[in-house]
């Protein structure tokens, strides 16, 4: 079966472009058809230069929702903006998936409004991929639930296990626990609450890592909460930045390190590639009735085209059901009534 | 006047050689008298190859607090551990400062105990500095106080401005709030509360900042509850490290980037020297009827030789009565209420 995705034109950093181009990189790659939603004279002048668009379709679209824009205000009024348009599509099982680089917030908001949530799923979240020493890591919330409880950071777990399983095909992911001490009993009270629930679960729990764990590749799935792992990853992406920036600095200062970096050149070029987030594509909502994909608005053609192929992979791998049917496991498994309190949806 | 620190010799990970050799380079550098406790042969042996120990006496102690052990129960019971003699000599006004690489809850546990809170301060914490594109930032707490209220932070923003003026000789600190947006209404509820409280008081509050902006320099003090604050200083570490061996893997794949690195080697240690947290020396624990450092614990010798004085300049710049009159000021500008719930310490 073709999936056929939707892809939001609209409120990338880098304009239309960058889009059009990687919607036409990922049907090149993979049998996909893409519907692309923004304005048609933009779109249509980014894909003049293609020969090959088949599989892609424009469905014109008047509004555009801004990154400064309220989510919830905006997604009520711009009935026809890009966002709310893909939305819709999805919701009328037109299209497979969206896939958007504009307002995070309100994607996670026109989501909510047209698809809602997996039964017993209390908050949906977004899942990010890091790269470590190892291979990549999932974190999960990063940004969405500001406020959790210790059964949402639970069922972050589940559903970021799932998506690891099926994009990173890591079976049986390992889950750890961002806290400041690697003890159950260390940590503010969320985590120390949550890390009873997870130990007590059957999944494969690993206990608490520390911030300096995400990046050696001895866990899968980093589980926190939306404010934590937001500011870990704004965090981590000013740091590597600043970290070139003093090299690149340090090595300007002389002529011989200049050309020592000439010739060391490609291994900066190689090392770039290894850390860049383009190579994983965009970040998932997870647990929706239906499947969307944010990619950074400062995405590449490629981390177009990667977000486009994570979505397809969500897609055929049955990701939302495997959350369901992961979610009852687990939930069977506890015998203590918590359960309930989740589904109840507190 | 000399000033007078105590140094705990024992619970450092690379041994009490390396404090001693701080302490040794510490009283040739300034007006200092440093008391070294510990066990007595190895601080006696570490010292024997250095001929000018004038200012360095030594109080053995029998005991030592591990890192894994809980710190209120160690502190009661290790009547003999270089931590609480420590703090036994500075509340008897011996010595006018502690500083130690050991278990820095125990640290604290111990300052709690045997100096009590300045009057007003709710909750000591513990301040870090970070290097930056810019020059040095404060960001507190970095790990002494896990579940915040508001005014907890509103604190925090008062005592690291104190410790940045005094240290770093940066004259009204500009004061950011760790959030994951730069508008007030962004980021979790503590978050959004504190916003209020700051953007009301007389400090030089610029407003929230991203993880992204801690690297930049545009900011002097970044405050954050303990558990996200610590969260972000492992994460730094880590992530440095981990960029620093890719890089390394990468450059080591082929002999010409291997030429290129030996080239340019120089620029990497000058590099590494400006993001060696070693420069900074320790992080004061602030709040305190008294004055206390605590170095990582794989302090080098120059570490702990610049965490003494950072004790010192805490000293004679009079930080704690700094940070009373600071707290008096803006609580009189303050007028709704606010400044009573924070002495009441909730």
């Amino acid at each position: 079966m073709t999936v056929h995705i939707a892809l939001d034109a609209m409120g990338s950093d880098l304009g239309a472009d960058e889009l059009v181009v990687g919607a036409v990189l990922a049907v090149r790659e993979a049998d996909l058809e893409v519907t692309i939603l923004g304005n048609r004279d933009q779109i249509e002048s980014a894909l003049a230069g293609y020969s090959d668009p088949a599989n892609i379709n424009i469905v014109p679209t008047s509004q555009v929702i801004s990154m400064e824009e309220s989510p919830f205000v905006a997604v009520r009024k711009k009935k026809d903006s890009s966002i709310v348009v893909a939305f819709n599509l999805l919701k009328q099982a037109k299209v497979d998936a969206v896939v958007s680089a504009g307002n995070s917030g309100a994607v996670m908001a026109a989501a909510m409004r047209y698809l809602g949530r997996i039964k017993g799923i209390a908050r949906p979240g977004i899942a990010s991929v890091y790269p470590t020493l190892k291979g990549p890591v999932v974190m999960m919330d990063v940004g969405a639930n500001v406020d959790c409880r210790p059964q949402h950071l639970y069922q972050f777990a589940i559903m970021a296990s799932v998506f690891a399983s099926v994009t990173l095909g890591i079976d049986n992911p390992r889950i750890g626990l961002l806290s400041i001490g690697e003890e159950g009993g260390k940590g503010n009270s969320l985590v120390r609450k949550t890390h009873r629930f997870l130990k007590e679960s059957s999944l494969n729990f690993i206990g608490n890592v520390e911030g300096r764990d995400t990046f050696q590749g001895n866990v899968d799935v980093i589980v926190c909460d939306g404010f934590v792992g937001n500011v870990c990853l704004k965090l981590s992406e000013g740091l590597a930045e600043a970290i070139l920036t003093m090299l690149k600095e340090e090595i300007s200062k002389t002529f011989i390190a200049e050309m020592g970096y000439l010739l060391a050149r490609q291994a900066f070029v190689n090392f770039k590639k290894r850390v860049d987030y383009a190579e994983y594509g965009g970040a998932p909502l997870l647990g929706l009735n239906g499947t969307a994909v944010v990619c950074h608005g400062r995405s590449s053609s490629l981390a177009i085209k990667n977000g486009i192929l994570v979505a397809a992979a969500l897609i055929d791998n049955n990701a939302n059901k495997r959350i369901s049917a992961l979610l009852d496991d687990v939930h069977q498994g506890l015998d203590d009534g918590k359960p309930s309190a989740v589904e109840a949806g507190q």
